[in-house]
């Protein structure tokens, strides 16, 4: 077998064979195929595309190049929730205690903000002592013990993924959706789990901004999951304004707790207890959606995902006072308002913005070694459809830097559009399901 | 300037400035941009193509990526003929002595024969002695002194290009008629000519098996070449047989002596008598397509055109004897006959397989580091139309090793399709020319 070849049968629009996209992976992997024909077998396959047999065949030979964690001990199904990323988006943190504390594993391996997107080991990692980094041991031992464990990625998961998307960054060759969907399912079907549900955003915070686009992607991680013998669902959702109100990893962490509380902003609390509700349903805890629901609802008001959270946190070596006592985060220095610039109401926020806003701040990565400050973020106080008065604040700023709320500020008022009347549609969180809940 | 924003902008079909070219071009010779960058921006061109203004801008930087040669002093115009390759195609060593015995100066930098076609500076080098590594400073004096010199290319022509062959060569990335285009062009420009006549074969000995695709290719080098402000026009010229009856780089050579004796097969005289014509007239060394055919043909019959190339092959450092005494070639030490297996008409030939059988005899490389035997070679005696008893010999193979002849001895038959019948329609030598001569 020859690489050109490959590169020239992709090219021409060819479907690989099982064999020969094994042959790339692995090569590539252990080094015998250099970066510069695998960014040009990369950008063929961006222009020309996958079958489904092919996109199938190369998650599984990324999947197998490392490790794959098996729970098959473990007396409960193991279910796990991704999403695809947005600015706001903080349901991990809410979902995997209700959905632990229902009787099902959670073992969720997670990434790192990159862009205008947060990520969840940051958020944790804004909870002192908080350790992503467990060994498998470690991760299988708070799994076991709590029905939760949250760590970042591990060399030994996927990776020839690292590698992989590593190139892809540096080759123009992020956006394929047939890269994207095996870069995300070579993860996610490593962690050994039986059920995923798919949180697919799209909207003007997203990274498809497009429904279809975002549709697209979904149809094919849930179809490459089925071809791998696990149950997958996947649903769109709105971010097309941020998700609840806190953006920012401490801000986001305290917003949680108030949701596993029982409080917390409402687009929040019900988008949790939608993808609970799936998750319950996928890995067998309840035969109904509506079931699914009434669990998750339970967890929450028992007070029993708070505990799971709590315990959860101890394990991993955070200081757990935090979550009864979220007045011990050590917050910004300082805080201003952004007030609006008109009187209306909101109709369409940028919602990348407000992302981008809190990466200025400090809240977040342009680069992927820049280090994270977790006290930064902005509360946003007006969302689609609010009522604003002139001078009214649209967010608050929680800041440690003059010099930089000063470069977030017009991004943040620059996001809202103010219109004379309110949206005539009505918000919808979720757009479509995609895959079936069999 | 970021190279994933070029990167992508390709990828996405969009136009690069000629900045942003630059950008490309110049890291990648100096080495700041990577290969595994360049190689993804490759197969982008290749499967998104480029516009007229992109590919000329690229071509100049590869140009002005190396040393330009400079020939303003010369008193009169200086003018080249490039071919995109073919099976038997030896026209350089006839069309570089005519065109200089008729007045005007050949500057010809040529390359060396891969795959199944042959390599002008290879045959140059079965005259023992013969010289293709000239300095610059030497070039210059073989071309004042006799109005030809043929050398290979330098380190310092095009490097840019060097680079780039080399990564396309290994990415599935060769086969762009733009990136051809432009890696023809800019080492023929560098040549520091004022007019380029471009020899596009087409059929099945050429890169090129369809017309059409020779045609493109040929429209783009013309329409580059103009927008740089030469002289340029391609003729679209046939490669369904080999051109003249020897393949193999001795038995060539002998064969152009023929040539330039006035004998010689007639569709290669006759090919000879086209393009120096064409040169004639775009260099301005006549007024007429007739008058520049009138020329070519009285620098053969006086021997003008002979006494060229043996001064040519003298000031080369080459054993010109051979010129007057072709006896006096080291030939292969064996030749058998390859019969044919039927009786009929040869209807058509896989010019290819003739080709590859004399690379498999040792006179071609597979490889850029294979040895050639200049000796070996196959003499066609059948072609396209002709005549052929069961048993009589199509070709004459002239071979150093009884394994390699057992091994080319089926490619020549294989490549021979005998019909019942003679083809109906006229052989054509030239399907079109592109560009016009003004």
């Amino acid at each position: 077998m020859h690489v050109t070849d490959l590169i020239r049968k992709k090219r021409d629009g060819g479907e690989l064979e099982r064999a020969e996209i094994e042959f790339l992976i692995a090569g590539y992997t252990r080094g015998s195929i250099p970066d510069y024909q695998m960014s040009a077998w990369l950008m063929a396959v961006l222009l020309r595309g996958m079958t489904r047999a092919e996109l199938a065949a190369l998650t599984e030979c990324m999947l197998h190049s490392g490790q794959i964690l098996n729970f098959a001990d473990l007396p409960a199904a193991k279910v796990d929730k991704h999403s695809t990323g947005g600015v706001g988006d903080k349901t991990s943190l809410v979902i995997a205690p209700v959905v632990a504390a229902g009787g099902l594993y959670v073992p969720m391996i997670s990434g790192r903000g990159l862009g205008h997107t947060g990520g969840t080991l940051d958020k944790l990692e804004s909870i002192s002592g908080f350790n992503v980094n467990l060994s498998a041991d470690e991760f299988r031992g708070v799994l076991r013990q709590c029905g939760a464990a949250m760590i970042g990625q591990t060399a030994e998961i996927a990776p020839a993924d690292k590698k992989l998307y590593a190139l892809r960054d540096v080759t123009g060759t992020v956006e394929s959706p047939y890269l994207i969907c095996a870069s995300i399912m070579s993860k996610k079907l490593a962690e050994g789990i039986d059920a995923l549900v798919l949180d697919v955003k799209t909207g003007s915070g997203a990274f498809m901004k497009k429904e279809e686009d975002a549709a697209f992607l979904a149809e094919l991680m849930v179809e490459t999951g089925q071809r791998l013998g696990k149950k997958v669902l996947a649903l769109i959702t709105d971010m097309n304004q941020p998700l609840g109100r806190a953006v920012g990893n401490t801000l986001e962490v305290i917003e949680c707790i108030d949701v596993l509380n029982g409080k917390g902003p409402e687009d929040l609390h019900e988008l949790c207890l939608i993808l609970c509700a799936r998750m319950f349903l996928l890995g067998g805890r309840t035969k109904t959606l509506e079931e699914g629901r009434n669990l998750a609802e339970a967890m929450i008001s028992s007070g029993k995902a708070r505990d799971k959270f709590r315990e959860m946190t101890r394990l991993q070596g955070g200081n757990s006072a935090v979550i009864d006592h979220p007045g011990l985060f050590p917050g910004a220095r300082h805080t201003a308002d952004v007030p609006s610039p008109a009187s209306g109401y909101v109709s369409a926020m940028m919602s990348e913005k407000i992302g981008t806003a809190c990466v200025l701040l400090g809240g977040g990565r342009e680069k992927k070694e820049d280090v994270v400050d977790p006290a930064v973020g902005i509360i946003v106080h007006k969302k689609l459809g609010d009522k604003v008065g002139p001078g009214e604040s649209l967010c608050t700023v929680h800041y440690n830097s003059a010099d930089r709320l000063e470069m977030a500020k017009p991004l943040i008022a620059g996001s809202y559009t103010i219109g004379p009347e309110p949206p005539k549609e009505p918000r919808k969180l979720v757009y479509r399901v995609v895959g079936d809940c069999g």
